[in-house]
């Protein structure tokens, strides 16, 4: 089943709770610890919600050391292998393209009831590589994603309050071990987040068209502008509706890479709707069909005032 | 010649005045007393720039009794020929589908001294009607554009400071009389833009790239998830990214059809060229090129990114 913002609170699926504090396992292990990774070490910190937390720093990444002195983390990881086999859970916030082999040097120390999960912006393409890596420890994975990113990244970036009031989704397949999911929900919710379930299809379907989408075309609009001869002019003149439309074209180019690759037949499957809807506009106005033309902008107009309020 | 924010106060085409108080002229008429003729109101009334500020109220228009009431109109005309003919400036605000029968009813009454602008997203057309309908008296037209626009429409959302530092481009054709110009850039100086000239033909091509073709864009999108069925659950779970992306869809479809009407050939262009750059992302897509995806999302992230420092 599927939950929005409205019915969180009503649905048995979705859960909800207001926790102050509550020590609900011994080890978090974060692997990347950036935007994402560094708002949960800093909310679960505050929440008290480990006795431990425990970052693992990547080639490239941020320097965490930092970090450490400022009591977010606890160490940083000198042995992968011991901190993993004493992890009760694992929190995988590097860049999709990382989690595979994430996943692979996770798998041999890996105990029973250690749940793993991620944070990436797709789905299906997660769970197929646990599926794969993780063998018969695939029920302990639960996917996650939190909807609350920000075209900054970096552990610099870390807000305590990132998942406020956010939708956090986790993943409901039929292997998915039910504890599992219990604690993870626990966990999100622990942080501010509203939880809700659905499968991974549902949710790379949902999230191509509202999130990838409207992505790739502000990167577009931003590229056709990089093309014109009167570029710098161009940039000169746009003004708050060129701010707001591009605002996400400033996104990690790697991160949206890997996010194309990873949900690419939806995101094909929008963007090839998306040519209809170019299609349709332009033939109200190459036809003169105002009373069309007024028609779908106020559709669209009708819909966007209604969705802001 | 082209100028954008960051030449603005070192070209000799571009004035920047900053003046507290100055009698311009004694009567200004405002047809359209909506977001934009209602802030020149208020601010044209505190700058102190007229002795008398009119409003023309428009069939379905705001009622303009409450600006009246509250000082920002001196009055209402009741009688259009007269005061035309007693007029220094003219402000044509209305919707841009109004302009020629505006300038067809004011043209008997003009004196020769009279300016006359508009402030309207597309110049083009603007001036083929003030040619049409002014004409002996087209010279006194000088086409304007106040860059501060916002997706609120109406009297109720006017502002003091609507303009303050926004770009405003004034047209510069053969036959604009240098006078109506000169004056033209001291009121919107005083009203706290900066006002760069240039051709409306180059203004017409800009501002499709930079504002018509993102607000159509955001259209777009809104209602292609419109036409999806589980178009609740999108919305429920459409976030900031979304938000941002799709502001300005809810703008006013009546000014959005007129816009798309007005600068059809530029923004036909535009949407081609967009496709085109859809293309070339499908195609990255299609045939898995990821170190092309990455250096296509990165040309954007760069640009934006500079963009806003």
């Amino acid at each position: 089943m599927i939950h929005g913002k409205k019915q969180a609170h009503d649905s048995h699926d979705t859960i909800y709770l207001k926790i102050t504090s509550v020590l609900l396992m011994k080890k978090l292990l974060i692997f990347g610890v950036g935007l994402i990774g560094g708002s949960v070490a800093l909310k679960a910190r505050e929440q008290k919600l480990f006795s431990e937390i425990v970052g693992v720093s990547r080639a490239g990444g941020t320097d965490l050391n930092y970090f450490v002195a400022n009591n977010m983390l606890d160490y940083i990881s000198s042995n992968i292998p011991e901190d993993v086999s004493s992890a009760d859970m694992i929190l995988i916030a590097t860049p999709v393209a990382q989690t595979q082999s994430i996943l692979k040097k996770i798998y041999p120390n890996l105990l029973k009831n250690t749940i793993i999960t991620d944070v990436g912006s797709t789905k299906l393409n997660v769970l197929n590589e646990a599926k794969l890596n993780l063998k018969d420890k695939y029920n302990q994975f639960i996917g996650s994603h939190p909807i609350a990113g920000s075209e900054k990244n970096g552990a610099g970036a870390a807000q305590l309050d990132l998942f406020k009031n956010k939708n956090i989704i986790i993943t409901e397949e039929d292997l998915s071990s039910t504890v599992a999911q219990k604690k993870l929900t626990l966990f999100w919710s622990s942080l501010g987040g509203i939880v809700s379930k659905m499968t991974a299809k549902e949710h790379d379907q949902i999230f191509s068209t509202v999130s990838h989408l409207p992505h790739l075309l502000a990167f577009n609009l931003v590229n056709l502008i990089n093309k014109k001869k009167n570029k710098e002019v161009l940039l000169n003149f746009a003004a708050s509706g060129f701010r707001d439309f591009s605002r996400i074209a400033a996104s990690s180019p790697e991160m949206w890479r890997d996010i194309c690759l990873a949900n690419k037949d939806s995101i094909l499957q929008d963007l090839i709707l998306f040519e209809k809807e170019i299609c349709e506009l332009k033939s109200f106005l190459e036809l003169n069909e105002l009373a069309n033309l007024e028609k779908y902008l106020k559709n669209a107009s009708t819909t966007r005032k209604k969705w802001s309020e």
